[in-house]
């Protein structure tokens, strides 16, 4: 029941701005990826199209707040921790760290949904199988 | 029977890179904004999952040519010929002109596909009333 | 003095994702790009790279709450509100409506810095000519 | 001296599209996060801003073929094989595979320049050191 995840990624040329850093929009790009490695690695699916089944998480709350830059080549460490567990949805804290030192915090509050009539989107419990394989970090993890 | 088309873009700041210039990698994202701006001019979907029927246009073949870079808030006319019309694709020559000098050249293969059995995509003959409101550009038109 | 601006534009094939609505990272281009327009329609550079003098607006906070998704070729109105206006930071509001209905708002939090020594980047007040020409929005202007 | 080189990737939500599958312009970010992999590899740097030194390798001719779709979370080789290798210019051949099958195939051509007066970019022939680097394929190489 892991509550914490963590990828490594290197910034690539094309996620550069003329500013010389990774543009900020990039930095949701690799939360989503690490959401995904994290699903990924417990064997569930984030998105799935099985007919009634729970078809994904999109995202209703984001933030980011940037504290030094990103730079092409920079290896970074994305750290995922799971904040809050709700019925319905899922609050993840993300910390972006070059060399140790803390560059970027993130935050994402997904929500659990299944296809309803007519193919709408409609809220849903988090299935069993999800939330047995989750667990709240506890919030000495991620001070920072 | 539009045989050319055109739009206008500006260069964004997400859209540059470290060197200060646009991505080249975007180039073929104008392009496709330029075939989609031609389809919505025309009233024809550029995809569709009404089932049964045409699904979509993937490109098989794309290439670029890259003369001068293209900077942050430049204004860009991004022309558009139809180069050929097969019985089942189509190929599209694009022109990448800033204050009318000729910066990049561009070419797009689409075939038209339908979602065959199990979802599968096959090609299909353009349907008539696409066909219909396609011209070939004559080679003078594109001429650089 | 404009205290709001806004653009339009239209959902592109580039920025849906397999779940057939605009990837939410890509909201931030947006944002980005109704600043620039701002800045393009008040004579004024977001960058620039003249020695000794300001250089840019890095992001330090920016958030997104989303309300209903944006589709292919939606036609959408991104307005901009300059909801603060400090001695060295700017807060912007977004809010983007899909024929007037609020689909999402956001807010970016952008510093004015200029190239210290060694061409590390550090805050500095915002230039005379810049405040000259912005204003704040009153909040029931940007109420929804 | 290598003359190939190949990265292994994970096809990322974000990079899908609405039809469900890698968006096309995508493999020409993954075609370079390659040739910056190979480039690290060697210990040369892809772009350097020291004044006077070679300032990058901008494109000035790309292509791409594709036969087979990328979907979210497959698992995908990119092979580099370096095709030509001019006094001042290089070709790259990328291929796409997943689970072996050839899914994509393009083409990179980069020239070397330097910035000559007044910032503007000139080509240069390629280094010495980085030219001691790199050794042309076999065309048995690349047969596919």
């Amino acid at each position: 029941m892991p509550s914490e995840f963590s990828i490594t990624r290197t910034v690539e040329f094309a996620e550069t701005d003329m500013a010389g850093i990774m543009h900020f929009a990039n930095f949701f790009r690799w939360m989503e990826a690490g959401e995904t490695a994290l699903y990924r690695s417990l064997g569930l699916p984030l998105i799935s199209f099985v007919p009634g089944q729970v078809v994904g998480w999109p995202r209703v709350n984001v933030s980011c707040s940037y504290r030094a830059p990103l730079r092409f080549n920079d290896t970074v460490e994305v750290k995922l921790f799971v904040k809050k567990l709700g019925t319905r949805s899922v609050v993840y804290l993300f910390q972006f760290r070059k060399a140790g030192v803390l560059c970027a915090e993130g935050e994402v509050t997904a929500v659990c949904v299944t296809a309803g009539e007519k193919g709408v989107m409609v809220s849903a419990p988090i299935p069993a199988e999800v939330r047995a394989k989750l667990q709240v970090a506890p919030p000495a993890a991620w001070a920072s």
